[in-house]
């Protein structure tokens, strides 16, 4: 059974988007995965098929009704459809790398996209919808959220990757940022290629490749270093070991 | 001037994708801000357009070339171009609204997707790169990352957001996830608006929301909240003034 995602937005002319290109296009041309997006303003009951009003205490911007986004949701996910349903939201849980390996090796997603102030709370409640956040940064709308959640979560279906193995060593699949690269030509604008890397010794090159990539994590991210040092040690800035 | 944006990409046709509707889709046309999608493959010297090599040192996967890549964000930007250079990458610092805001003060970005394993080293610091990560989540490039990127730099160009009182009460915009939203209908499925909106009084309502807001940040976010009663007492897990 393929992963089935359904995007419910207002603007459903924003998918697939890039996702019907490159890897994920061509995914979703051979059915590995399907890709529904669903008018919200289709399920509005007023001839000007408004989704949204005014929000309750006063305060800037629209909220999108509660009741007009749960018949949207019904209809895209009936009772009994054993896919999650997300909310693209900044209040929303940081995605991670573990919830996106977790949702690619499930049956799919049905991922409402926010617009304006917000969405009431009633419907995140009553249909218990996950908010999830892929930054601390605002968005017009959860349209390039949901675009770089799928992207991220198609690449992980099977038969998509054409070399599986390089998905496993990447940035935070081993709680480590990547070490550095290096190609061809061996010399670029008076700077070689690190003579390590050309030793052949493959130990010293794992050796210098994890040395590099603690440097960088320690430099840009040490909230992921001490993340590891304590689940493995239990101290705070333990030396890795 | 407005805001220019060159994204150098392998797949030029992914842009301006959802960018090119709604919000930043009318300001784009209103020229408010520009969008160049460069094709990296023009900058190859073979006749294959190849722009990748095997990783020195070995291991999976394939490694976009330095020569490559500066010929064409030596085209995308010559010298005296007064725009950052950025490349979308899973170790880059991450993204927040503060680099959003000062991107969108500033005459623009040039932003490099890398792909496959990643980019030469050797590009990145001849050039500059400022590697920018918008999550620690693993992409099949750095395109759905880029449109996310313009996406939030976007709405905060002069004229874009129609409203732009609701641009400053955000998630991020002040330290804290934002307060939930109600709107009508008064009652959803049995869940009534709380009592405290609807009652006219606006230091109540302003007073109910702040410790809403205070309270999703403390269950789902505490470290936003240590990063600002840090800043404001110098002390961890002070109350809140």
């Amino acid at each position: 059974m393929s992963f089935r995602a359904s995007v419910l937005t207002l603007y459903p002319e924003m998918f697939p988007g890039a996702l019907g290109l490159s890897l994920a296009g061509r995914a979703l041309e051979a059915g590995v995965w399907s890709l529904e997006a669903v008018q919200i303003r289709d399920f509005a009951t007023d001839r000007h098929r408004t989704v949204d009003d005014t929000p309750a205490g006063g305060g800037a911007g629209m909220v999108m009704r509660a009741d007009i986004l749960a018949k949207a949701i019904d209809h895209a996910a009936p009772q009994g459809d054993p896919r999650p349903l997300l909310l693209m939201s900044p209040r929303g849980r940081p995605l991670t790398q573990a919830r996106v390996r977790e949702l690619a090796a499930g049956p799919g997603a049905v991922i409402l996209c926010g617009r304006f102030e917000g969405v009431d709370q009633r419907v995140i409640e009553a249909r218990g919808l996950e908010e999830v956040s892929i930054g601390d940064f605002i968005l017009s709308g959860g349209e390039p959220a949901a675009l770089v959640l799928l992207d991220a979560v198609v690449r992980l279906l099977p038969g998509v990757m054409g070399n599986d193995a390089s998905g496993d060593e990447e940035s935070f699949e081993n709680g480590l940022l990547e070490h550095p690269h290096y190609t061809r030509p061996q010399e670029f604008e008076g700077r070689p290629i690190p003579d390590v890397l050309i030793s052949g010794n493959h130990a010293k090159i794992a050796a210098w490749r994890r040395e590099q990539a603690l440097k960088l994590t320690q430099e840009r991210r040490p909230d992921l270093l001490s993340g590891r040092e304590q689940a493995a040690s239990g101290k705070k800035n333990a030396p890795e070991a």
